[in-house]
Order: C-alpha cells, then sequence, then structure tokens
C-alpha cells in the first residue's frame, strides 16, 4: 500500500506535532504491542474488547471463537476502531497540571472481514503465536480441522491509521523552573519475570533457547 | 453503592467462569491501571481514546482540555464503554489453539458528565496525581484559576460494569500432554527504570523519599 494519509478522523488536532502517518512508525508501534483494543458499535451502542492481534504486511488480524459477538458484529459491517497503546514513561513535571506520560499510540478505522482462504487463515494464525513468542510455532501442536473450523480470524486493511507520540522531558511554565520540585520522567518497562513450568510438563524437557533468548531480549 | 449487578451487557457470556462483578475485584483492577481506553460514538462512528484516568469512591474520572472532541461528545451525552487492561502472563500451552494470556480486565458502560463543583474537581485532579505517583501532589505547583478553567474533568459512575480474569496454567487437550512441547506460563511485569532527572533540575533537589519508595514498591 502507499502511506495511509491523514482524513479527518486520524488527523491528529490536539498537539499536532505528536501525530505521525507513515507506515514506519505505525508498523513499529504495533509490531511492539501484544494486546489491542477494538471498539466497534452494538445495539447502537459503543463496545470495547481487549484482544490480542498481529500485523501481517498490510493487515491487522484478530481472532476468537467464530460465535464471538464482536467477530460477527464486525463481519457484518460494524465499522471498527483499533487502538493499541504502549506506555513508556511517567513525565513528572512541576506543576500538577503539566504532568503527562511518555505513550506510543495507533489510531486505525476500517471494516473488517472474515478471512475465507484456509492458508491465509493458518498463515494469520502462525503469525499471531510468532508475534507473542518467535520460535514458537515450530515447536507447538498445530491447529487441527476442528480447530481451525472453530476460530474465527478476522482482517483489518491498514489504511486509515494514525500514530501519536509523546517523548522527552516535562515542558514546565517559564516560572516554575524555579521551584523546589523535583521533576523528571520515570520510564516504564514490561519485563517477564522467570517462566513457571507447567506442574504436568515431563522433567526431562527443557526450557527452548527460543523462550531464554525472548526474555533476555526484552532485559 | 450496592454491588454492580450484571446486565446483559456486562455479562460474561464466554467463559463465564472469567466473570466478575463485586466491586472489590472490580477496584482493585481499576486501581492498578494507569491508562484507560474510551470508546464513544460521534458522528455515528466508534472511536477509543486511550486516557489516564483515576477511581475516586464509586466514580471513575478522566481528564482533557476543555475544547477535546471526546470530553465534549461525551457531555452532550453520547454513551461511553470504558476499558482497564491488566497483562499478567503468556500462557504457552502445547498446542497452538490453547495459547493464551493470563489478564484481568474491567469493562464499564456509562454516560459521563462534565464536573462543575471546583472542589470536586481538584479532588479528582489530586487523585490523578496521587494514583500515579502517592506523595507526588503536596510536591508539585497546584492548579491556578486558568489552569482549571481550561481542565476537562469527566466523571462517570461505576454502575454497569464487570471484571473478566484469567489465571493459572494453560489448559491442553488430553492427549498433547503427552507432547515433547514446552508449556508454562512466562508472567508480564510493568516496572520502572532509573529515574531521569530534568536537564534544567537543580542540582541539590535529590530524588524525594515518595519517588524512591515508588519505584522500590514496584520491584
Amino acid at each position: 500500500m502507499s502511506e495511509p494519509q491523514p482524513t479527518e478522523r486520524t488527523k491528529v488536532n490536539r498537539l499536532a506535532k505528536r501525530g505521525f502517518y507513515d507506515k514506519a512508525t505505525i508498523f513499529s508501534i504495533l509490531d511492539e504491542g501484544i494486546i489491542c483494543q477494538v471498539g466497534f458499535i452494538f445495539n447502537g451502542r459503543p463496545f470495547i474488547i481487549p484482544t490480542a492481534y498481529v500485523r501481517l504486511n498490510d493487515f491487522i488480524y484478530i481472532h476468537g471463537a467464530k460465535s464471538n459477538q464482536m467477530i460477527n458484529a464486525i463481519n457484518n459491517g460494524s465499522e471498527a476502531c483499533f487502538t493499541v497503546t504502549l506506555l513508556d514513561g511517567y513525565v513528572l513535571a512541576r506543576s500538577a497540571f503539566h504532568h503527562s506520560m511518555n505513550y506510543r499510540s495507533v489510531v486505525m478505522f476500517g471494516k473488517g472481514k472474515i478471512v475465507e482462504d484456509q492458508q491465509e487463515k493458518i498463515n494469520a494464525l502462525k503469525a499471531f503465536t510468532e508475534h507473542v513468542m518467535p520460535g514458537r510455532w515450530d515447536d507447538v501442536r498445530k491447529p487441527s480441522e476442528k480447530e481451525l473450523y472453530a476460530t474465527g480470524v478476522l482482517r483489518f486493511p491498514i489504511e486509515e491509521a494514525s500514530a501519536k507520540i509523546r517523548t522527552g522531558p516535562a515542558v514546565d511554565d517559564k516560572d516554575d523552573y524555579e521551584l523546589n520540585v523535583w521533576a523528571g520522567v520515570l520510564p516504564v518497562k514490561t519485563m517477564f519475570a522467570e517462566p513457571q513450568r507447567d506442574e504436568r510438563l515431563k522433567k526431562e524437557i527443557v526450557e527452548p533457547d527460543y523462550l531464554l533468548n525472548f526474555i533476555s531480549s526484552k532485559m
């Protein structure tokens, strides 16, 4: 696809300097997040469902049980709003008013369709697993026919999307720099603790390299 | 208030054992989160905005510039859906199909109103600051008349709300327990890195105790 163009809805109006519309920025945020929020209208009312997702080429995929209300509402034509939010830091300013957060977020709008093509569906399920942990797909039992049938995969084109990013220090009012108040940024990090082995895991199965590599890559 | 009662919308239908409706569970999730997602309908379309929030008694407060589209759409009667999602772990099952996430989430529906009472507004702004970092409010410059005027604070009653929680190990198909696939849970933690002092901070201002205590309380 070409670069997404800002539309009436994705254009960042307030604090416009925080808005980004290029594919590289949008994709890098989408590829780092794990949980998205999907907003849709059902019976005339707004709903949000948090769910896992993955980006594959110029599409976002989400999945759920075929009987899932969200999957069906969106497949039946309800337009969706899709957000990913990464919190990077607390911005502690000298005044309460200028406190802020450093964050990277993507907002996207679009219509989703259930993936009917079996190969695309399998590719998406593989991508979900690999997005959570690279190397995992080759290790696990692949979906059976029955599991594939029970799973609904929705595809959204990444067309109407924007990123919003705040980085850097607190911005205080001129006079406030004289105050004796500690100011700075407290960086937020998502980390992993020691993996907890399944109680029924055979004793001889050791932690795989891709798992250990993944944990150390996030330190 | 009395305990929120499950309604048609907040009742957890799929995997009903994951649904909780008691105040203690709902409040504990709301009090741990920092960012919420606010969904609303504007010009007939679904929007989601990530924003900071705080719970105070039986209300959720969010804030933004008075000119903010979301604040105005909701104050003008657009019903909102409000979610908080805490990711606790990756659940790595023996099959791709049974991979999951451990999480705690709250979904809430309601109509929000701009807070007109000045004291309630100041109480909410204090609660925002203290929710991010206990002890911070007493240290910082309080909002001026002008800043108070420029800030819109919205209040939502916590009435129609539910929590959804998944904890514990992977649940695999009976036959899959024989497979030679590592299975377990990888716990996800939100941590803080070393605080970054503002470049313009006076040299003699040391990191305050409440900041150091906060960081060590999250380790």
